[in-house]
């Protein structure tokens, strides 16, 4: 029996399935490799594809024997969404609706899907918990937020048993150093700075530091892609054995600035650059942080590189010999 | 300038074209015809296709000029949509991304759609405010909310300006006789009880006497087909005069029981027929009315057949010269 996992080329699909392998597990990959990488796969059945490709998908599951699916395959590019809803409605939601059928009609009956912290949109307290309100900011959440309440009906129609992981800002890279994070254009905090510190960047810059924190720029949770990847390995196990549908928020539970993560940048790297305050940018929440209690209750998890420093190292070990990522793009 | 009337060959959509066409305006259809009728089709451009059908669509765009939509299609079963989701969110949300894509590439920027009281659910109160908490209780409301969120976003990001039109009871028949309600299956009350008095079912089921309701039947809020068809053409006119996007509850703000009703159809047909009592249907609110108050203010609509006698005696009228609705299925 294998596990498929769709957009499995991709940064935290890339991770899991090298946690896949790791635990012996047979893994079956699609991705269209638009924001993938092929050689980001340290091994498993490779099918390039795309989810809306129905002939495909149906080959596939024909192919293989799946016991349960692991979705991360979607648009995740929150400003690109903002410009270009169809692609993000249509790859991410119809997308996953192939897939849905694809499984139904395969018999399979247990998804774990990637979700995000942007599902709640400006929060109304944090820590933010599963239970609060869903007001997405943007389209990538409300797309997101869109394939979760499909995928409840899916349940309670068909018996598709999901979890949903929301994760806030995954960071860090593989302990082997084989894989790490490589996006076309790359959009976040520690990639970016990492990229100045590299000389790639000739500053990085603050989207406002006049927020209502300690000292001024956003706060955010950040979350080691090993220890995302080991919750959705800890999802599978609890679907597999009999689990009901869950949605449960992934975060460290702590906080720290942009001003933090770039004081730690350049203590790890020992490398100084230009750091540039801009205004703020519409739509940041100041503060978003996850309670993930319930996943560590449900599911026994418990992130094992929480601090910023291990995070920070992974990935700058990563930056540091792969400056150009994959150099596939 | 047309007027795209998606699903226009349907219960609602074809009153509508009747009525766009008594006004004098131009008039596209596109309709698969898998529920629709090509002889509700009193006037107007036809074309027979599926809104998935990207190339069928570009053409009809490419050959008229489009200045707005009315867009009904649909499938609108309660119960299959339990049976069957992929269908519902395949046709519905995707057939309306594909719809809203093709109309962003040809430049038109307003749509008027039929939304449905089941977008509420069990409602927290009534009657129903368009302002209250949207919890759909099937497969079918959640597309028709999802739709809706949809063109919110549509909205804000390309400026495609959207009125949503939540329909309560549906009913009734044009005044010409030429068009009416022919549903396979049929699901819908009056029509049922309709064909009983026609002698064409044995006995009218009512799913629960025993609710909290003056005589123990649900309250449901019938409104006319004409008054719903004119409700859209005032959403155009609001639309092309530049008005907002804005959604709207549609009925009588009245409500009637199973058993009023029963008892209104046995007068005006002057025929007897059995009632079978059973057990109440999962998923039935008790009471679902309409506040309509925004429509009348803002579009200043005001439903013209609403009494239960006008609205029984034109259903009646079509199903007495129709005992086999158009006859083409």
């Amino acid at each position: 029996m294998a596990i498929l996992v769709t957009g499995g080329a991709g940064y935290i699909g890339s991770h899991t399935v090298a946690e896949l392998l790791d635990q012996g597990k047979e893994v079956v990959v699609i991705d269209n490799l638009l924001t993938g990488h092929k050689e980001a796969l340290l091994g498993g059945k490779f099918y390039e594809g795309d989810l809306r490709d129905k002939a495909l998908l149906a080959k596939l599951f024909a192919e293989n024997d799946i016991e349960a699916v692991i979705h991360f395959a979607a648009s995740s590019l929150v400003g690109e969404s903002m410009k270009d809803p169809v692609k993000y409605f249509d790859n991410n939601v119809y997308g996953t609706l192939c897939l849905l059928e694809a499984m139904d009609q395969a018999g399979v009956r247990s998804i774990v899907f990637s979700s995000t912290a942007a599902t709640y949109g400006e929060p109304d307290k944090v820590p933010i918990e599963e239970t609060d309100a869903t007001h997405p900011a943007n389209v990538y959440g409300e797309t997101k937020l869109t394939m979760e309440r499909m995928m409840a009906w899916f349940d309670q129609v068909l018996g598709i048993k999901y979890v949903s992981l929301r994760y806030f800002n995954a960071a860090g890279a593989h302990e082997s150093g084989k894989i790490g994070e490589d996006h076309r254009p790359e959009s976040h905090l520690i990639p970016l700075i990492l990229q100045t510190a590299l000389g790639q960047r000739p500053s990085i810059q603050v989207f406002g530091d006049d927020y209502n924190t300690p000292d001024g720029t956003c706060v955010r949770d950040y979350i080691h892609v090993s220890d995302l990847a080991d919750a959705h390995l800890r999802a599978v196990d609890h679907l597999m054995k009999g689990g009901d549908s869950e949605v449960f928020n992934l975060g460290n539970g702590q906080g720290f600035s942009v001003k933090e993560v770039i004081a730690k940048v350049k203590e790890v790297t020992g490398r100084d650059f230009p750091v540039v305050v801009s205004p703020r940018r519409e739509g940041d929440p100041a503060v978003l942080i996850a309670s993930s209690d319930k996943a560590r209750s449900v599911l026994g998890w418990q992130p094992k590189r929480n601090k910023l420093d291990d995070i920070i190292r992974s990935a700058w070990e990563w930056h540091l010999h792969h400056p150009d990522g994959y150099g596939d793009k």
